[in-house]
């Protein structure tokens, strides 16, 4: 990887600035927890298992932070931190499975000193930074075989490595299948409103030189139409028992398209990205964000003033328009609910 | 109408800049036939019925400049400054019907002296344009009775007054439906790149004061997928005799999500937009437009430097796909080659 998403050194974690792409590679240093969280909620760090790394490391930096040596204290500080990143955003589920990894790895060590514990949870929220990059290197491994020779493949939106702690997860398919030699070619949704499409996977293909064409979110279908996409790999902010995956806005007329014109329909996700609790997408909250993101680009508004604006950020695909599910742990295919099951099992 | 897409007055041409909507009302002012053409290029004025007006006023603008007293070199002018015209955009259709109707009004008359056919060629572009709001209006009549109450209609792009003399063809079914206090609301699509959408329907709608929500292109699915959409209405640059339709980019992909989700899908367009010579839509050119509409709003880079765009500004959208086609002379509904034959004729 040419940039680091987020990393933790020196007591601190430092986290690329993806608002500030592609202009600017700018970091944000935080020292403290509060920093992390709001980057998170601002979207200077997006991904669904981004955010996760995120999450993990701001509990991690906020712990270390106590100056308390009261042992109850501590844990109800981990709490209070733990309450505050679940706020931060509310669709993907890799957040709330990297939270509870910090609290259970907390109250496993409990009987331990508070600087042992602080250290032991800054360990595990670099484990599940590492094993987020062999995890994504597995979907890759198991998604390239999926990719044919000369494939011309659609992404939406941003799943990539700056989605992820690296290597990306629906970006690690086509990176793995680029590093294959398999002569594919990308194109790649701008993916209104944020753009991580035109900002943040232009620049992660440019930087590894992958062909790729940028177009609107409305021309898929014409290209399609024409012939000139013949595969369609997105990522996922949560994944229900069922199959139903949530990602953001688009993907789900992305799905109705491939269907009509018989074009295969993949989602990349980690085992972390499943929520095994919903048994379909209906039951995930979509999260609804500021109206600013569609009347404004930057500081420039395009719209007139005092319009009423919808901005949901994900929506839901329903499982029978998904050819198959990549996973580190292998290919999900229909029937999704018993092969879910069968291969998450409570993970 | 509260404001003027394009006016003939005192020997002048004045094009309300569109580019410039919504945040600023601003004339071009036209005293030479090539700025009629440059905005038509430039996408100062757009819309298919409003390019076809402004090529027929500038043809008008263009001979009225002129100072020979020969009439050959009169009718060589003519021919040049047509040519000239039918290079501005190559899709709708409009344009070359409107050239097509300045040209033969100049050869009815060719007997008369110099000054009447300049005179004439006035009277007849101003008659294009009176006969555009009249067409509107009766299109809006038609339409209108297709819309139920409270209705909540998806449009894409701009096929409002701006798009034509006045009142429009998709907008003006929903003028003419609100105006029978119907209680309708409207979705409007931003229509990237150009964000006709964001930038003019909305501003039309907020003048109107008709309930409307700004959607981004991709949030279209997730809210018919949720039946906060149930009537679909757009405009055509360009209908060929099977009924396939020319239309913004993005108009298929609306159109394969109302099939998917049984809304209807209509098409309002008078029927200068017909053209019977192209037997299907594929084989009318798709106009392929600057990168820099993808690359940048306004002034402002929003992706990654020297990367591969594409930007088509049309695609077609299959008569299957449609559900009837508005025009003036009446409702067209399946088997569309036997009806436009039927009611359109040869024009």
């Amino acid at each position: 990887m040419k940039v680091e998403t987020i990393t933790y050194k020196g007591g601190l974690v430092y986290i690329l600035d993806q608002k500030k792409l592609p202009q600017k590679k700018v970091y944000i240093k935080c020292s403290r927890y509060q920093q992390v969280a709001d980057a998170i909620t601002r979207m200077n760090i997006r991904g669904a298992p981004a955010i996760g790394v995120a999450a993990a490391m701001g509990i991690a930096l906020g712990m270390s932070e106590l100056k308390t040596k009261n042992k109850v204290d501590f844990f109800n500080q981990l709490d209070k931190i733990s309450r505050d990143f679940a706020k931060t955003r509310p669709t993907a589920v890799n957040l709330f499975w990297a939270i509870d990894k910090m609290v259970k790895c907390a109250h496993r060590c409990e009987e331990k000193s508070l600087s042992s514990i602080k250290k032991l949870l800054i360990k595990e929220a670099i484990d599940i930074y590492n094993k987020d990059i062999q995890t994504n290197k597995k979907i890759g491994k198991y998604g390239a075989q999926l990719i044919h020779k000369k494939a011309m493949i659609l992404t939406h939106c941003n799943a990539g490595a700056l989605a992820t702690a690296g290597y990306g997860t629906a970006l690690g398919v086509i990176r793995k299948a680029h590093e294959q030699k398999k002569n594919i070619k990308v194109f790649v949704d701008e993916t209104r409103p944020y753009l991580q499409g035109a900002r943040l996977t232009a620049w992660e293909l440019k930087e590894e030189k992958i062909p790729f064409t940028l177009i609107t979110d409305n021309m898929a279908g014409y290209f399609m139409y024409q012939g000139k996409i013949n595969v369609v790999i997105v990522g996922a902010d949560r994944i229900a028992a069922n199959g139903d995956v949530v990602n953001k806005i688009g993907t789900y007329t992305v799905s109705v398209l491939a269907r009509k014109h018989n074009i295969p329909f993949y989602v990349a996700a980690p085992v972390s990205t499943f929520d095994i609790t919903k048994s379909s997408g209906k039951e995930i909250v979509i999260e609804e964000r500021n109206f600013q993101e569609v009347t404004h680009i930057g500081k420039k508004r395009i719209t007139p003033k005092g319009i009423e604006v919808a901005n949901p950020a994900f929506d839901i695909t329903p499982h029978d328009d998904i050819t198959a599910i990549i996973t580190e742990k292998g290919v999900i295919k229909p029937p999704f609910k018993k092969n879910i099951k069968r291969i998450i099992g409570n993970k």
